[in-house]
């Protein structure tokens, strides 16, 4: 395609440099993926210097847009005074104290810097402190990289992944996704074995809404049997309410993990949750049962703090009024999105909740989307060129068929133009 | 203490906020460590105003000190050019050719965002290339808190790690770090299920080098019997000499992982090493058969990319220079460190190598300090007691009882002071 020329031959590069020319699997699209130059507020330009509007906002973590104004003033400030002390700081301090203010389940905090290091991390205090093996996951559910967590991320749900060990996930157990009765059996056979029950309360893979029994279910029955509840608030924290889904579902976990949002646009991770659970990692008092979590060289690093502290600060401050715009304009797109694709006889279901979408074409009007498996029933090739035509066509990013996250930085300008578009692109579509 | 009465006063906040007070637990020591305010070139200031000279430089990351003119310009205009981009980029394009031309090893490159990230998915991948089990490790070796790795890391080297099972930790192999024959016999033995041997090519845990002929027969060895040699150089890449480990011996590893000084003060983990090796990564070309390896929201960050560029770069162009003036400051400081407490009656070993120390007190006379066990048997209520004092009275900053880094912010007249103030000490431990 001419318009992204460069981007074709940057790709050829990028495939000699990074296997599959990218960082990140999911970052790979076909025929190739732009490259992209900048990012600012709701937009990113590629090399070819097209002007996308960005509805992927750095995998959902970016709430406020790219470089919000508000924030990077104390970003700058801070790259003088030191990006990386390595030691105890006062900004991390100031920071974690803000988190323990917010969620649910926050008695202490321990910071790393990524999402996978927080899950690995928290799961691992579980098998600590409760001493049994056994993790339960949802079907399709995403909790980074980790080995122990890497299990049943995509379809086929029981296929192994190259590269870990029969050993390394045997003690990890699936679930279905909102299906209470099978979930329930489940727990209820291993239930002198469960550690604990992680559990992202918006499933990312399809964008997926838990339903609240299901979660108090899942609440219930772990303290019934003495496991720890994780919601992995990693997308959640910031995004369904300023607490998160354990603010907006009123479920209080045993630990939650979080990441993304809080890091205002730089790199962070981290455990919160009882007290009582994570004191098993103080190095002073477990000096003979100590459980080891990180940590890293980069955990509490300045930079994430203060752009994180900033980002929490002004969420507070502008709670009311961020939130009802972005869920409104989320609310607004998936319900004309849906009505546009409808009309076209076209059957569609715009999952997500509050600001996160994304579109699933259907093959049959009464399927609903409830589950990860459910996505395999959907017709992909459609969904992918849906998202590819809006790229193309209309210069606006979603990373094809992937969840769309509106930022504060987004206006009602941007959503009725991706409506618009939706619209010319259902006829397109129709007449497949 | 009267010096650090702020930090003293924080810490209690800290305590009930962290577990341990800290995001790492290296970052503790007794009574309590000082809550860090700023830190600029080679200094550090705590919340009381105490100005140390920091030998500690985040985790040795910082080889051009604390937020170096020469490159935070270019790291505070990338602010405004987007902080995550989440897509596929040309500065992480740029940066990773980079790499490809610097390690010896290098044929394509993968980041994540930490190094306990890189060296998880560099063993993974290797148990996907050989379909072996196994993975080799030196006792007392540290790659961070991954599962698989987190084993035998410090004494009681053989104490289980509370939360990591059995399970997961069985196929781990540990090695005693520079003993060739009892090495070359563990590794005989398990000759058929190894897919990897993993080393420091400078043992992190007491600064110690590593014998060429060990890490040869290493090299010998797993070419010998098809498998992995991963050279950690999380800690030595762009700090032995500019290419790391692998130049500096002029030995070539299969893939090799990378972080720290890499990332320019932003975090940072990556992997680089043989094509056939890492495109078992590549999630176009191995539909059936991927190894899922990270990546991570933040991989490839543009922050990062700049910031560990603008660092290599200036590396590169000052290498004679930067390399021959921070050895050069090792040498001077480990010589006269030791010479000084001989004199004293009082028997060191500042090991280390290049611009890497740390001074271990022996409790005789013939004792050397060859692997992490070695350790066991130093004095090291003394050790502490010399950084104690060393940070106590002449407000130079060792993270107590860790490695010392010298960067190119540090001067001779630094390192006099750190010899004079030992030269002091000495007569106060001498009279204990």
């Amino acid at each position: 395609m001419d318009k992204t020329k460069k981007s074709r031959l940057l790709n050829d590069i990028a495939l000699k440099t990074f296997p599959g020319g990218i960082n990140h699997n999911i970052r790979h699209y076909d025929p190739y993926p732009f490259q992209t130059k900048r990012a600012n507020k709701q937009y990113i330009w590629d090399v070819d210097d097209n002007k996308y509007t960005d509805y992927w906002m750095g995998h959902m973590a970016l709430i406020l847009g790219h470089s919000p104004e508000n924030i990077i003033e104390n970003v700058k400030q801070q790259i003088d005074y030191g990006t990386l002390m390595g030691t105890t700081n006062v900004i991390a301090l100031e920071f974690a104290n803000k988190i323990q203010e917010i969620f649910l389940c926050s008695e202490m905090v321990r910071l790393s810097s990524t999402g996978t290091e927080a899950t690995m991390y928290a799961t691992r205090l579980a098998r600590a402190y409760t001493q049994k093996k056994k993790i339960v996951k949802i079907e399709g559910g995403w909790h980074g990289g980790n080995t122990a967590l890497h299990k049943s991320i995509s379809k086929p749900f029981d296929k192994k992944s190259s590269g870990i060990l029969e050993e390394e996930s045997k003690n990890t157990i699936i679930i279905p996704y909102n299906d209470i009765e099978k979930t329930a059996d489940i727990i209820e056979e291993n239930r002198n074995d469960i550690a604990c029950v992680i559990v992202e309360p918006l499933l990312g893979h399809g964008c997926i809404p838990i339903k609240i029994d299901y979660l108090k279910m899942l609440r219930e029955k772990t303290e019934k049997i003495d496991s720890i509840l994780i919601l992995d608030e990693v997308i959640t924290g910031f995004r369904l309410a300023f607490g998160g889904a354990q603010e907006y579902y009123n479920i209080k976990p045993d630990l939650c993990t979080f990441g993304k949002i809080s890091g205002g646009g730089f790199p962070i991770g981290g455990i919160t949750g009882l007290k009582e659970i994570m004191e098993k990692s103080n190095p002073i008092k477990q000096k003979d049962d100590l459980c080891w979590i990180g940590g890293g060289t980069f955990s509490g690093n300045p930079m994430t703090m203060v752009a994180g502290l900033a980002t929490i600060k002004y969420l507070e401050n502008n709670k009311s009024r961020v939130y009802q715009k972005i869920n409104d304009l989320g609310d607004k797109t998936r319900k004309n999105v849906d009505k546009i694709f409808h009309d076209s006889n076209i059957k569609t279901k715009t999952t997500g909740l509050g600001s996160l979408f994304v579109t699933h074409f259907l093959n049959n009007e009464k399927d609903d989307i409830i589950t990860a498996r459910d996505l395999e029933s959907t017709n992909m090739k459609n969904q992918y060129e849906y998202y590819m035509m809006l790229m193309s066509y209309f210069d606006i990013f979603f990373l094809p068929s992937h969840n769309g996250a509106i930022s504060d930085a987004h206006n009602i300008d941007d959503v009725n133009h991706l409506i618009t578009s939706t619209d010319k692109i259902s006829r397109e579509l129709k007449s497949n």
